[in-house]
């Protein structure tokens, strides 16, 4: 026997079969309980098999199928694994025990409190991206790392790991300014005026946004309402080539492959890390050529961030993986004690950014401040603007109209312009008493905004009708829920029912 | 709208279908991308669903169809989620999104360190016996928890929180018996021998076993080879009230169902707990209505407890849940160095079982040995012998027949005695140095034993030909892996080809 060969005696061959399964990102193969793989395998419902066909292995998990809707000699694969394998229909491929994943005992030793080093950091990244890891190592992964269980050096070797496993952008310009909010704080949708103001400037701001991790919308889930996102390479250099500066989705572009398959799990568990939070927003910072990095970290009771200190923890990391990594990076501390503008979802948001780069007389001022100090900083760190002048210097870009029109142009170039759809289903929450609107629970309107379907249901959300400070008076409309379908309407208006977001007090005159 | 019904507005309907696909325990619903329900509701591929039909609801994973095998009308089930629903082939059923799982955030909140109350321990496992935890969401719960993250209290009340949610039987008798090993030490399978011997000695010892988690064989996987074990409680009752003990699988008696859940996504990430472990002991203990236990914890460099250290560790924890939980436990540390008996996996494990209770003159001297030490302080334990006379009563019922016609008659009970098999394929590792063989990686020969099939096929495993201490020649079998197909047994061979399992030093004369 082949030593390097192990398997070969015991490989079995099938046909391959598309059964059109979607099981999202999990690889799962099907297989009759009678067929002679199988039996002759020891296969049973959840092993892990190796797939190889046409020189591609993939490692997916069994579904065993009773009965006769899968012929004798075919192995059906969900979408996944059909795609990640670039099956043929009828191909013949060999089925075989995969080895070990060895970088699994790397993962169970941190579980044990034991540090990851560079090299199992680096094998971990990569069995990942090759869909080695099931769903349950994944949440294993997540779980070990979550918290603050990462110590600096480990986060540095994962931030490089998944720079590595990835493409890495280089462009024209020695100096690319990024700029990136760590989350948490519904409706902060800065990113779209910060671009345009910087691209405005002449700087060179080539901007690859996430979809929503744990909150109702990502940047990239906004601006898809706007123009297309999910543009190619060629596509994003063309853009930037052209106008400076672009906002498109990362994943798209392949910019950090471990990430988009690390946050679905998250998104599942929602649970986020320090360490990985910080992995992947310098990853896809490093990965798309950006050498100045302005961070917008939204501090407040509420927010992803809870405290100063927990930001100076926060930031302090940032700043060591900045380093080790090459990147200048300036953090901003921003309020964080409720949503900014009004909208919370998608096109909700994306109508707010609008109203700011169009300089509307209704446009939300708290979303048109921050982001005028954000394109400040941005101004300031790529010594555009001396220190203490980049507020001013955006602000009269904003003013001049140069931003609406820049923005306009880079819609443009990403393939058209278009007006954020409004949800068919809406309904308000009505205020029961009066008085002084004293707080605002971010994480639970970022729930009934996920309830109603965002981000997956782009118009669907929360129109906030009132700010914290505001008085209200009893009758009056407090929020506006928009729901693509009824049913979700109906999930989140019970929910807004059972729990209470706003904290409504006396007046004392 | 009424708000103990929520959904009722958004509910759809479907017919069910039985698909026959085993996803083992994992709940899947097979929907089309077009169906009405997905549509309305806005499901998409690995959404949480909640389905209800007959008066029962079951909480599954979405994977979406396309194309035209999956009718219009038509949802289809999973084998487990088939099972949990009872559900009937073109039966009406509604699908909605579930309420959130509130005890989640527990478990979220335990990833970020915080203590898991009583309340909140409680809420966790009726959610997983309910079938409302994902299989991630089980994984980050057991994350969370590995090492020695789970405190006392936790484990007290994960201990009284998994004897909640399954049965707990009452015996007519005051006092009654067990033991149980800590594991980690492959063919240590003491307990049919000491079983019979308390039986023989008027002791009630109705025991429970697990199958494997991490390791090739557990003692039911084992007992199965000689006798069934899968029996209802009222058929242990039967056999426990004719023999005054018994021997079988734990979950046929569904006495700790949180367990089985549990242990199948431990065995999948390969990740003990030490509170898991004490609850997942002392639960079953409690369920069963044992009242006195002996604990072996073998203690050695490649055992589950590695040190004297850990093993007071250990012990102290067991014995404060037991004093918390009503129990009388005592602690034996054993010799955990090397693998017990000559033979590992189910059905080689049992025939050494066989050939200490008939006291066959090659009977492995270890397992004899150990068997007898645990029944003798089961016999003090339960006052049948006075301290320190345990061993030597223990030795006279094994040595008169007594044990054996005890075993013998138990197995009868339990639906009639078998021979063990003798796995088709079989290869032998040859010495190819001689000198004196002064280790054995139990770790690596658990390995062997699970790549040759272990436990699943029954008489697949390691049967060992040397032990440590042995002088060893070249050309000498050192071990025979036993296998039930050919692709498991090139598997196996090919990782002891790979890694070395004995450590062979020259003798110096």
């Amino acid at each position: 026997m082949n030593p390097e060969h192990p398997c070969t005696a015991a490989e079995g061959h099938l046909k391959l079969r598309r059964l059109g399964i979607d099981t999202h990102q999990e690889l799962v193969v099907y297989m009759r309980a009678d067929c002679a793989v199988c039996r002759s395998e020891g296969f049973t419902a959840q092993s892990r098999v190796q797939i190889a066909a046409g020189g591609r292995t993939v490692l997916a998990t069994l579904n065993v199928v009773h009965g006769d809707w899968l012929s004798h000699g075919d192995a059906g694969l969900s979408e996944s694994a059909w795609r990640l394998l670039g099956a043929q229909e009828g191909q013949h491929a060999s089925f075989s025990h995969p080895r070990p994943v060895d970088s699994l005992s790397a993962v169970r030793g941190k579980v044990f409190g034991h540090a990851l080093s560079d090299e199992s950091m680096t094998e971990i990244v990569r069995d990942i991206v090759a869909g080695r890891y099931a769903d349950v190592d994944l949440a294993a992964f997540i779980t070990a790392c979550a918290d603050d269980h990462l110590s600096s050096a480990e986060t540095i070797s994962l931030t490089r790991a998944m720079v590595a496993v990835g493409r890495r952008l280089s462009w024209p310009r020695t100096l690319v300014v990024d700029k990136h909010c760590v989350g948490g704080l519904p409706g902060n949708r800065t990113t779209p005026v910060v671009v345009a103001i910087a691209a405005a400037n002449g700087l060179c701001m080539p901007k690859t946004s996430s979809r929503a991790i744990t909150s109702p919308a990502g940047t990239a889930d906004a601006m898809e309402t706007l123009a297309p996102v999910d543009l190619s390479l060629e596509q994003m250099r063309a853009v930037v080539e052209k106008e400076g500066g672009c906002i498109v989705w990362g994943g798209s572009v392949d910019l950090s492959p471990a990430d988009e398959i690390l946050i679905r799990v998250e998104r599942a568990l929602d649970i986020d890390s320090e360490g990985q939070l910080v992995a992947s927003v310098l990853s896809k910072k490093v990965a798309a050529g950006s050498t100045h990095v302005v961070l917008d970290i939204p501090v407040g009771p509420t927010a992803k961030v809870r405290s100063e200190q927990a930001a100076a923890k926060l930031t302090a990391l940032f700043q060591e993986v900045a380093r080790a990594t090459g990147l200048a990076v300036r953090a901003e501390l921003t309020d964080g004690t409720q949503p900014v503008g009004r909208g919370i979802g998608p096109a909700l948001e994306a109508r707010d950014v609008l109203a700011v780069l169009r300089q509307e007389a209704n446009a939300p001022k708290d979303l048109r401040d921050r982001s005028l100090r954000l394109a400040g900083a941005v101004l300031e760190i790529a010594a555009v603007s001396r220190d203490g002048e980049g507020l001013a210097a955006a602000t009269r870009t904003l003013e001049s109209g140069e931003a609406w029109r820049k923005f306009a142009a880079i819609c443009q170039a990403q393939g058209g312009m278009r007006e954020p759809a409004l949800a068919p289903h809406r309904q308000p929450l009505i205020a029961r008493r009066k008085g002084l609107l004293s707080a605002a629970d971010n994480r639970r309107l970022a729930r009934i905004a996920k309830l109603a379907g965002a981000p997956r249901a782009p118009s669907a959300g929360v129109q906030l009708h009132v700010r914290v400070g505001d008085t209200v008076d009893i009758g009056q409309p407090l929020l506006t829920v928009h729901a693509e379908s009824t049913g979700e309407l109906a999930y989140a208006m019970d929910y807004v029912g059972r729990n209470n977001v706003f904290t409504i007090v006396e007046e004392r005159v």
